[in-house]
């Protein structure tokens, strides 16, 4: 079985991108057309909101399949509709796994031991879309609690092909509040660091890239080259690109000569970029999905100009 | 509108007890008549599990709401089972809700900017159950990202007048790896609780607690001792009391003298509590209400030993 490393990157080497797209639903910024045709149809307001994402999410995987390697929802906007959103959700990640997609889920769970287990099982579905609810390829975590409360995590994804990202340097203004706490020259983010790394060189030692990713901000250039070089065979998730101010100049670090070692995130800026001025004056509001592809085939052409192309 | 603290202080005085019962459903370990009658009405095995949660953690509710004063379901084992696993959640919160329980949901969700709004607006119903899909008085809240991503989730709770917790120490045996991080004498996890002592002599300057706790486990009663000196306004939750080795003798530590500041979580060890020997001799397998009824009364009665009664 291929691990999931394998998987990401023999998609990335045919699409020659590490571009990933986030499902970042909000209602309010949905396409006026998307929003009626979910009112249309009646029920609660989170039934009404729930259709909305789902009929909206599962475009931008059609437009986005053929461009991309990999896709990125992100629970938390799912999780506000209550069980509805979730039903939403699970239907968007099995219709983007159908279209060849690489799913990311994006919940950043993370407790302890037994508890720890259950968020596996509940995301970590790995190479069988079926073998979990929400039938994922990876999942977002938070290590605070502890290296121990990864290991069922890591059991899983060794077991069912699947991915991790743990969060080691975050995009957010604040990151370094507690990720930058510095004992005896060493920031917390770089023992996080080392943590991961050891976890890729202990289960895939023959690889050059583990399945235990990072995630790394593209807010944070200086971070993401040193730690490049500090975790040799991690794969990083760089968020912060595009709206959050990062540029393809700034992720380029995070990527070795041969074009792989990292997939950059952009959400906003694809989701709603009809709402954009250059788009909307090109395509009108009818024109959404040809903003959503036109934006994500300009963040694309904007990474091959910083991002070695794959052999 | 009674803060959460003071919702929560209220009906710890009624009924003189600390004692927080976790609902932590496993499949495996239900009640023999529960399995059956779930099964008996078919569906998925998603959907069998979820009746299953759904009935077992209802009834737990309804056994316990005269004694405690809240109860904390654990989100994990839920997600687990997906959609279905949510709607039989979001069932058992509002159960738990109009049985006069306080709620709070153990998700320790965390994440930056408009995605932690998204979190808060999920879980935080605070006085009003019916202000958020899933009910719940308080949340868990994980900090690594950065003081900045506490704020959304800090709003909330004053907005709706509810709870949050964020992880401090956590109770696995693994918590020192990364909370222990030594900066200058002082410890990652003391950093992180100033954040959270400030945040409540901010928001509630003149009251004895804020809203925004902290979870430090049972199983250091050094560092509980020492953090309730540090966060004198922060209420406390305390997970790994019983089958994680914590005794009240452990515990009493986090309260002041007139028994507050603290509430004391067991799970397992009440809610499957009908597998103990002690119990199953003196109840049988059919008697598994009176086990759960029992070990709460006996958790009560041994906290009652080590910590002061409220007034």
């Amino acid at each position: 079985m291929p691990s999931y490393s394998e998987r990401l990157i023999a998609r990335v080497g045919q699409l020659n991108t590490p571009a990933l797209v986030g499902l970042d639903p909000r209602w309010e910024q949905l396409p006026a057309e998307v929003k009626e045709a979910a009112q249309s149809a009646g029920g609660s307001d989170a039934a009404i909101m729930a259709r909305g994402f789902e009929s909206f999410c599962c475009e931008i995987v059609d437009i986005v399949a053929p461009l991309v390697p990999a896709v990125k929802p992100q629970v938390a906007f799912f999780e506000q509709l209550g069980p509805a959103g979730f039903t939403a959700l699970a239907r968007v990640i099995s219709h983007a796994r159908a279209a060849g997609l690489v799913v990311i889920a994006d919940a950043k769970r993370g407790d302890i031991g037994s508890t720890a287990t259950a968020y596996a099982d509940a995301w970590l579905a790995g190479e069988d879309p079926e073998a979990a609810p929400f039938g994922a390829d990876a999942l977002t975590v938070n290590a605070y609690l502890g290296d121990d409360t990864l290991q069922p995590f890591v059991e899983k994804a060794v077991s069912n092909s699947a991915g991790l990202y743990i969060l080691v340097r975050t995009s957010n203004p604040g990151a370094a509040t507690f990720q930058d706490r510095s004992s005896k020259g060493q920031k917390l983010f770089e023992t996080v660091a080392d943590v991961v790394q050891q976890l890729n060189s202990n289960h895939w030692p023959d690889d050059d890239y583990g399945s235990i990713g990072a995630v790394v901000g593209a807010t944070w250039p200086e971070e993401l080259k040193s730690l490049r070089r500090r975790m040799p065979n991690t794969p990083f998730l760089v968020p912060g690109y595009g709206s959050q101010g990062g540029t393809a100049a700034d992720v380029a670090g995070a990527f070795d000569p041969n074009g792989h070692g990292a997939l950059v995130n952009s959400s906003r800026g694809i989701n709603f970029a009809f709402q954009k001025k250059e788009y909307a004056e090109q395509f009108g509001p009818a024109g959404w999905r040809n903003a959503i592809e036109a934006a994500t085939r300009q963040m694309i052409a904007d990474l091959r100009k910083h991002v070695p192309a794959t052999p």
